[in-house]
């Protein structure tokens, strides 16, 4: 397959939900991949388009490459026909290119590559640009943007995913700033072939309401199936119960990500029955009294599915 | 009538699209009412809900009193049986209190009041809230609720509408930020009586999908009918003509809001024949480059209604 | 006297600590003129260069025209040689130009103008400069700059200052960012005849090492003495004593600005034994508990007189 | 020695000017060794009390482990028995224990131990003083640390200096705000043996005066022999001088970090005859326009000597 063709074939892949996988690990700061696979496997049963590893949810700053690539190897056996996405971004173009070849020697079927964001203020709509263009160019495997603002600091340039649209390495974006609008300028701007996912599950109905293709969304990992049948309901024309799933799921959603962070994310997986785990520090463990707070939110997303 | 039954009332008045009328001045910076008052027979024809005099947009923070006053003396006698909003909110409680009060004498249907935000630091949940309050008690009209953090500087608290929308004469809320998820989260956490509108033009769509009954939008003033377009292809349930009415709106939206502000609304109402007039100081006029951008804009705009 | 000496004669007199005045009120609302009169009178003994009316810690935002001119009269007769600056910046420039004149006919030294900034985004260095331009031009008394992003949101255009400083009726300006690497930038970019102002107590001391010859500062209500002790340490060469007496006040500083706001400091004067009064809403009472943890900052900042 | 007697120690060496040295590349992107030690034979003749690597103006960020540990190699053998920083900072704890490890075993005498960033909101007071406590139980070599806010987007809370000073293992801290009024906040809430370094050049003579005890500053890369001599005159007591060198230097310790960043440092070191060299991409060289507008700047920096 050419380049253009792989991203083709992934933008036809990505159309839905993605949960960005959590790195499970244990209470010494070890990685946990037995329950990053208990993970991959009760995810099996549930309508999602593929798996993302290595994203900000999945402490991504705090792993060593070999962990990485651990990762990957697992996600890849257990993954299936499933898209398999791998953020492989790193500060400078040439890590970030090395890194993505290994990600796709090891089976990542797209790199989401994350905005070089520590020199903030020299990160121009044309640094950035070039940065993507060369890690598309060198990367054997399609690239899908990846524009996290809460995390980053770094806003996106309203025209640069149009102008990295043409590229033919380049398939979609990820754009989790929640910011609406921007989603619709960007939809609006670039070809339907390049593919836009929404990366804030408080904004999933919306953001497909404007033209988004899927969510790669935290909240997809602890209240897999009422993300997944917000999605469908969608698809099916059915705005009534999508809004009313986007509802339910949004203080599940808010709590997950913006209030209680990845700390959160994973204490809500423990309580839904999949396997959190530890973090790794810096990041502390959510207390008792988040975890009483996560529980109703949980009970209150699995409602609106009956 | 009780005030509970004029807030409820009004609720069903609101419901589509408000243009936040602009304040043409002369060139010498003295008021225009004669523009004023033929932009307002050139909107009778157009598929509005009602008006807002004194908003942002009308430059409402340049104004005197009694400039304020001969404004909405004009809006009433040209407003017929459309809501008339009236933006009465200052800096202080008893300020707002009169100036509400006046503008309820000279016709106005609802009060709009902005969130005070000179004391930024100190306007927490529970100011605003005690502020609202009093503000809605002394009230002979309607309130509805006014947040705008490009000018205010003030982001919304998550849970403040929740908390007045008891109140019997806070009628709803315009939500000027375009965050669609805050948008959403307020939406779902008060009764349907409780009515929000957005004040975002790029948003508008997302905005009614995830309901809010109107819009108080800038883009209204130049582009009325495509805005109106917009709304009514909603409401038929037509999603892919509301969302291809809002591609289209999104730049002249942009543009006449973040990108050129008041300036740019003003010289967009003129190229489409409307009055945007001079501004007053220390606004500066678009120039001349800005008015050339904005005629496709109003093009593509226009466009889609065909 | 023309304007350029009164200028420069202003300059002369606004050398050391300006207190921005509280405005008391009753518990009703209403100004409490005989509580601002008794501060003017406990203030006399103290060794300070003049008085500010109508500043932000004056909640010139709140009070009405006749409020504030009732209030410049009452400062003007009490403040006998003393500079009596007053805060007469509002949103448009002819507002401002109209309350300049009636200030200076109460007879302000000289007129202390706010960034407008409402309109954030329009404010761009070009609009702010024809602003200052129009109301200098048009002022009778001399006119000082004011720049206070945390209650403007307005960041102050790095060569502004420069580009004003030669109008003969510009005579300096008051900066309350805090930066001191935008004080400095600004004093080294300005003709000596340019007086900048400090207008952030914590500061202080390193302000005037930049070369601000003066400060305006809101903890110069509750603890003048010290304040005054600082400027005069400086003044006298003993850099030890400056900073000792920086590092005592700092914590008072804090607390009734960024920390408690208006509140606090009103909290504060009351426990000092001056006339801080009530509040006018929105702004809140400052709690029992803040009036507890501002008694020991008091005690620290008077300390460091011994 | 314990690690009590190192911290001593080390805070007496670290009194005066330190560069962050830049890391030099070849066109081709890799290492430039040659250039590395060509700086450190440059600045052997400076006044400098030491160096960092691995700082922030460093690109550590775009760096591997190995060439950051040869890096570390050589700066130890050129070093003599001037101190050596090495910035250790990584996202997670366990990784920066890992890495600050390595750096003392290839000679560091300190470590620079950046905030971790990425998960911004949940990188509270606490969640900083354990990972800080962490690092500096388990490292061989003082720790001082970083705060960037430029680079980080995260905000030093004010009492967090204070409650790590404690720690036998702690240093002190480079404080790289610019915010002279959380800097003497810090110094005064610390016992003495707690050093606070200025991290920002436009604000090195004021932040002398409020405590600090010397400056690693990137305007010390291309004007070594001014900033230097900044410092000597605020010892020598000379105020005068050091406020007149310091303004001399602001504007190319403006140009060389928030104007033009890494780029513009490079570009001045290349006019000023040391060696920048080329950026790892993403970072972009500084355009001709820039370097003419460096030259200038440089020359009325070292005029300042005269």
């Amino acid at each position: 397959l050419t380049a253009r063709e792989d991203a083709a074939a992934l933008g036809g892949r990505v159309q839905g939900v993605i949960p960005p996988l959590v790195t499970p690990f244990l209470a010494d700061g070890r990685l946990d991949l037995a329950g990053f696979e208990a993970n991959l496997e009760a995810f099996a049963g549930e309508d999602l388009a593929g798996y993302l590893v290595l994203g900000s949810n999945g402490e991504a700053a705090s792993l060593e490459e070999d962990e990485k690539l651990a990762l990957v190897g697992v996600a890849r056996a257990r993954a299936g026909s499933r898209a398999l996405l791998v953020g492989t971004g790193l500060e400078s173009t040439r890590s970030t290119v090395a890194f993505t070849r290994k990600a796709a020697e090891r089976g990542a079927d797209a790199a989401l590559v994350l905005t070089p964001h520590y020199y903030k203020s020299s990160m121009t709509a044309e640094a950035l640009q070039r940065h993507f263009e060369a890690v598309a160019d060198a990367s054997p495997i399609p690239v899908l943007l990846y524009s996290v603002p809460a995390f980053t600091g770094l806003p996106w340039p309203p025209g640069l995913a149009a102008a990295l649209a043409p590229h033919p390495g380049i398939a979609g974006m990820k754009e989790s700033s929640g910011d609406i609008g921007l989603l619709g300028r960007i939809v609006s701007s670039v070809p339907a072939s390049f593919r836009v996912l929404c990366g804030s599950g408080p904004v999933f109905y919306p953001a497909l309401c404007m033209g988004a293709v899927g969510g790669v969304l935290a909240v997809a990992n602890c209240a897999p199936r009422a993300t997944a049948a917000l999605y469908q309901s969608f698809k099916a024309g059915d705005h009534a119960r999508a809004r009313r799933i986007q509802d339910a799921l949004t203080p599940l959603g808010v709590a997950v990500t913006s209030t209680y962070g990845v700390a959160g994310l994973k204490a809500a997986m423990d309580l839904a029955g999949f396997r959190g785990g530890h973090l790794r520090a810096p990041l502390l463990p959510a207390p008792t009294a988040v975890r009483e707070t996560l529980w109703p939110l949980l009970e209150r997303a699995n409602a609106a599915l009956a």
